[in-house]
């Protein structure tokens, strides 16, 4: 299979919310026809109205899931392993299925092991959001500049890899990267879930509501992510339990060392930490680096 | 003292720095005499050509600071007291002095002290600056939107305490309070020092540079700050030693918790941290108190 356009390659969104409904409005924008099914009707009205996608169903409708090639599937974790072992009956035989899901290693390899053998499940991370939330906030710029992750494994074959890849190119993301599952929960771990578990811990660290006058750029830019949803997060954060735990630990060895130099007053050692940090950070000022594979 | 324009009030300003210069910039504009003493002829030319002092010179010139009304020291705290020790017979009776350090316990009551009994020093923090350094860089639109901190004593007059709000209007900051020294300082280890140490943390705790490809907006703002001026970062930290470490601590008993937390599944609790950080942190997207003194 290969992607084609002209309405040839029909995907179907399963969970029309904001990251489904910007796939919907990017894939629609390129040329493809969309269908979604989502649980609420004004949902599917929505996407209707604004034209980008053809037909919706609030249940698991079988002749859109038969008219589909690719699905993709833009639900909570636990949803999505719920869905298809209740509907993984009504997708044709050939469909590939792709994901949306912020955590790899605990979802990947149950899919994978749960699926029938003539459906081909692809992950994928596009790493792109907002603060808002639900399809009425969807827009496809949001992939603009963003990365794009495919996490196969050795089930995956090269055709779905590829398709998946392109996918990610058709959506419009900058960067298209492959890594395994366990590369990607650690490296998310790292530059997702720990500032998040960061900014969420200065908020509630102290009773800072007083604050508010006193703030800069600094508190801001890093409490910005600190408003949260906490049945996402939370969710994700259980899922990628053990990456997040070795990273929190990773970052509480390293303060724990400057709040000890502090301390003892070692004013050269917290220079060569700030040195270190300074010359680090310059690095992710560089342009964006080129596309990789 | 009042402040009077149109000439009539002469600042010179010590360190002709980012701050001295944006200081020097925004004073011109205001319709004030700015004069200015710095190490660096360079320094000095550039502000005369761009005419935003009138006279300058590049040690402590007698003259210069006979003629000012009010001298405003933006140098680095340690060389900040060293100059008043060597140079401080010079200033005129009558002076009223202020600064724009960023930590005030280690350095109001040390300069109070030892200061003539006929010059007064009233010290201000301007909460403004740029990850730019150098008068070359001085801009006078920094101080728009931001907060101005008077950190008067015991030993400050009224007449004193008004005429450095007075500045601190004229200068352009939106928001002028007043805080005690220590007040100050715990709010400063909080809101400032104890980010700074948590994005120069999350540069140094992992070898990170190979992320630069995955990094998504939640990583680079909250390291923005993790470029750093270690020279003068340091000797903050190290001024602000006993506030910061009970920041730290506070930061590392509620971070432990979530992880704790994590480790033990504890859902409904991290959930409950994740509402409360969402709930304060919509306090901060409100629109800009009004002023407050």
């Amino acid at each position: 299979m290969v992607l084609n356009k002209n309405s040839q390659t029909t995907f179907c969104i399963v969970g029309l919310g904001l990251m489904g409904g910007s796939y919907a409005r990017a894939l629609t924008a390129r040329g493809y026809t969309v269908t979604a099914i989502t649980k609420e009707q004004e949902s599917l009205d929505f996407a209707l109205q604004e034209g980008f996608i053809t037909k919706g169903a609030t249940t698991p409708d079988a002749s859109l899931l038969q008219e589909a090639n690719m699905i993709v599937f833009a639900l909570y974790p636990h949803t999505f392993l719920e869905w298809l072992t209740d509907y993984q009956h009504l997708l044709k035989a050939g469909t590939i299925i792709t994901d949306v899901t912020g955590v790899k290693g605990s979802i990947v390899y149950a899919i994978q092991s749960m699926l029938r053998e003539d459906v081909e499940f692809i992950a994928a991370h596009p790493m792109a959001g907002r603060e808002v939330y639900g399809v009425q906030n969807s827009d496809a710029s949001i992939f603009k500049g963003a990365n794009y992750i495919v996490t196969p494994t050795e089930k995956n074959t090269p055709e779905a890899i590829e398709l998946c890849k392109e996918l990610g190119r058709e959506l419009g993301f900058a960067r298209i990267s492959c890594l395994s599952p366990e590369e990607h929960d650690d490296m998310i771990g790292f530059v997702s879930q720990l500032t998040h578990c960061i900014a969420v811990t200065l908020m509630t660290c102290t009773d800072c509501e007083e604050l508010v006058d006193y703030t800069g750029d600094s508190f801001r830019d890093l409490t910005r992510i600190a408003a949260i949803n906490d049945e996402m997060w939370s969710e994700l954060f259980l899922m990628n339990k053990e990456p997040l735990l070795n990273n929190m630990e990773k970052f509480k060895t390293e303060f724990d060392r400057l709040y000890t130099l502090l301390k003892a007053e070692d004013r050269e050692e917290i220079r060569e930490m700030m040195r270190l940090s300074t010359a680090r950070r310059q690095l992710f000022n560089k342009p964006k680096a080129k596309t990789r594979s």
